[in-house]
């Protein structure tokens, strides 16, 4: 559709003076490959010859002969003064021309340890939209969005006065608008008073995650995660190859006297843990906070879901008891406004984020300058409020109608999400294989997260799965969970 | 201007119910110390105390009385019925209470080794929009931006239809409709043919490089670049402790002959080589690609300013002629759109993309759709040719304003830079050096890009420097280069 009775332009054609082969004829053969590859579709408005020619400084008449051959051998159609257009008519073509003799192919498995590729999850089918229960955490919900606010600020940001914030290259820099609404309005609700040289903006929370692993791990040093723990930190260590020591969590969260000796990175999201929405009580909050001064171990905190929890009020962040600076604190607006905004913040000690800031610049430089503006706006003009409230009270209704069904499906055992969230972590029913258990639901339009992703040993996963509600309407959540239990029970009986 | 008559959220306060603290007393505490710290600001509105206590879960007389002490100690005013708004006498409140004692710091020093600040360049100010000469490379003017039709694309891509691009998050998935022009309109101007699995998009050509980099280089393998090249690969190379071999440019860019042996990975520009601005002659190029067949050598193509180049019709990429699928070619939008934009993309054999963007996906996941999208727009509705088309014409005119300043002034001496793009690479007046001559040019209101940084062996550097146009009017050129010539010649009469 965007390409809808397209114009070619001009410079789509090049041709090569130092191959020693007349410039119609490549040109020919240009428009030839490109029309049986694909490339120039049907209907398609090719250059005038005018244009062309100028373009590729040769004769016009080199150009007007190749379109003429073109025309006689039915790739192009004339429409008299409208010009020359790609036929529509390739089929009758037959087979393109035979494209030179490939040469040997450079081979690059001796390059690439496919480690990247072994680390990435692929626990969901990119049509998932299509799956009526859609069990799925962290997608978007477009009935929460306020779209029409995000369009505002997006086109306010594109404003003159903005220009320079959309255009630059700020090298390392970050939108002070936005810094300044993160350090004014957003930190003071997890209890946190933070400076701007205490903040850097990373492009989403997996981004700050993996900044903060290659800057930490780099020189082998261990460092321990919670167990279950989020897939997303798995892929990172794994890809880095990172000295890894899984601690197992117990109805608190992570326990700190599970912490081995020796261990100078923590990860850890007390707030909401990740996935068993568990929050951290303060005493045991003061216990690892001891911990780390005693031992000098860096803690990660990702404040995972905080702005979604609808249990209560929010508990304030590790990182607001932390005064010493060795928290690392990671928030995100990925879940809050949208995953596909990729924009997210680290909060830690000056010299850290200094350090991070140099890695980013080279890395990526910076978030595109138009989406940290945007993000401004919508914060300053109140709609990120607005859509939180929106998406508390959605969630709050969804997460008691989905209590109320595993109840009724008699799904609810070891069923931890009181927290709040998005979303609960189960138990499959009578402890079926997770993963055979989401492979034979998709069949029946039914989507959930099998546990074996969000544990570093991940046979554990086995009985566990994440039923998540951020992306599914209260009205099909029953049904869905009826057919979870459904062939829970069913399979069950299979064995 | 953001936060005119800002209205202070409730979620702005938090309160602690562990601390042993008058719930009262505690956020009277909190609204004094932001205060003081800037974090609210003088004429900024209380939320009301009603919706104040909700938030807080407190009775509503909780609130009351600590905005009333607030009032009696000119902290806040209070307005009747429009409210309470922070006082704007905060200079007559004295100093602030006493914050917390500091606990001992956290020794960062010991977990960081600089090595990312180290590699970091400090080359050109933050304010460098103020100086009337500023010969800085690859900034944007916003005269050649069509700021409007950007805008209009933007909005375009915030439309219905695009929601899913915009808010999706797309793992590492890439726009199809972006993809699809790229392959259709750009990549067949540099005589590249190729397939959607053949294209990763990346945030910027930075960004390709790092992942580039940090894939191929990971097992200490050793790579050879251009002697000079472009900084922003000294930055990686050094931060990634890479093993690197800087090979000498001739006339006519890298000579393949000069490449020692054991090298894994080659890193070249040969359409428009960053700095010198020089072109690769066929005959050299198909001499690189049958070297890189005959020892495996993998070539990054950093296809550098191809769009911009006015001096005739440009060559076709090296990646062009690979029949192997050895090169990898690096392409981006940030010159020829504006540099705030971070976005460019990988062309490469199907097995390195598919590695490339799973590693993509864990650093990043994606570059923001809404981006994306946008720049498919731009692309579409033709504005991206249009715009090429006025820079290339204004670069051209700055291109012949600048060699006559430099021959009137006689500064020409080695100058590069016949074939096209955005700057030329010169010899310093008289040899001075060239820190020095930027150092001593600032206070004149002139900026130029001293060579160092271009040279893995500074040192040699120090007897050149970049003199780019793109964000200088033609105008002000001469009167620029008359101060460089100058002041040249005073340093050089200092010695």
């Amino acid at each position: 559709m965007l390409q809808a009775a397209m114009q070619i332009p001009p410079e789509t054609f090049l041709i090569d003076r130092a191959v020693a082969q007349p410039l119609q004829l490549q040109l020919r053969r240009q428009i030839v490959l490109a029309v049986h590859e694909g490339r120039l579709r049907p209907g398609e408005r090719m250059p005038s010859s005018r244009a062309l020619a100028a373009h590729l400084g040769v004769g016009r008449i080199t150009v007007t002969q190749a379109y003429g051959d073109l025309v006689a051998t039915d790739y192009l159609i004339a429409r008299g003064r409208s010009g020359y257009f790609i036929s529509d008519r390739i089929e009758d073509l037959g087979p393109g021309p035979a494209t030179l003799q490939e040469a040997p192919r450079f081979d690059w498995s001796s390059r690439l340890d496919g480690r990247n590729l072994a680390a990435r999850r692929k626990d969901r089918p990119t049509d998932w939209r299509n799956y009526p229960y859609r069990f799925l955490y962290g997608q978007t919900d477009d009935r929460l969005i306020d779209h029409a606010a995000w369009r505002e600020c997006a086109v306010r940001a594109l404003g003159r006065r903005d220009l320079g914030a959309l255009s630059d290259d700020q090298y390392d820099g970050d939108d002070p608008e936005l810094v300044d609404f993160i350090i004014r309005h957003l930190l003071p609700r997890r209890g946190i008073k933070a400076r701007a040289q205490e903040i850097l903006l990373t492009l989403g929370a997996q981004n700050a995650l993996w900044l903060i692993s290659e800057i930490l791990l780099d020189r082998g040093a261990a460092c321990a995660i919670e167990e279950p723990g989020y897939p997303g930190l798995h892929e990172i260590l794994t890809t880095l190859r990172a000295n890894v020591v899984p601690v197992a969590l117990d109805s608190d969260g992570l326990p700190p006297a599970s912490i081995p000796d020796d261990i100078s990175v923590v990860f850890t999201s007390p707030s909401h843990q990740c996935p068993t929405n568990r929050t951290m009580p303060r005493e045991r909050r003061e216990d690892l906070l001891r911990l780390a001064a005693e031992r000098e171990i860096v803690i990660v905190e990702d404040d995972y879901e905080f702005e979604i929890s609808f249990a209560g009020s929010t508990s304030p962040a590790l990182k607001a008891m932390d005064r010493s600076g060795a928290v690392i604190h990671i928030g995100s607006f990925s879940k809050s406004v949208f995953p596909g905004l990729r924009l997210g913040y680290i909060v830690a000690d000056p010299t850290f984020i200094a350090e991070a800031r140099a890695r980013r610049g080279m890395m990526l430089r910076h978030p595109p300058g138009h989406v940290q503006r945007t993000m401004a706006y919508f914060l300053s003009l109140g709609h990120y409020d607005r859509q939180l409230k929106r998406m508390r009270e959605a969630f709050a209704e969804r997460h008691k109608v989905t209590s109320l069904a595993l109840m009724r499906h008699d799904m609810n055992r070891g069923a931890t999400g009181k927290a709040g969230g998005s979303s609960f972590w189960l138990a499959t029913p009578h402890g079926v294989d997770s993963d055979l258990l989401a492979r034979e639901l998709r069949p029946q339009g039914v989507l959930i997260e099998p546990g074996r992703p969000f544990f570093r040993a991940p046979e554990a996963g086995s009985g566990f799965f994440r039923l998540a509600y951020s992306s599914i309407a209260a009205s099909d959540i029953d049904e869905g969970v009826r057919r979870i239990a459904e062939l829970g029970r069913m399979l069950a009986g299979r064995d």
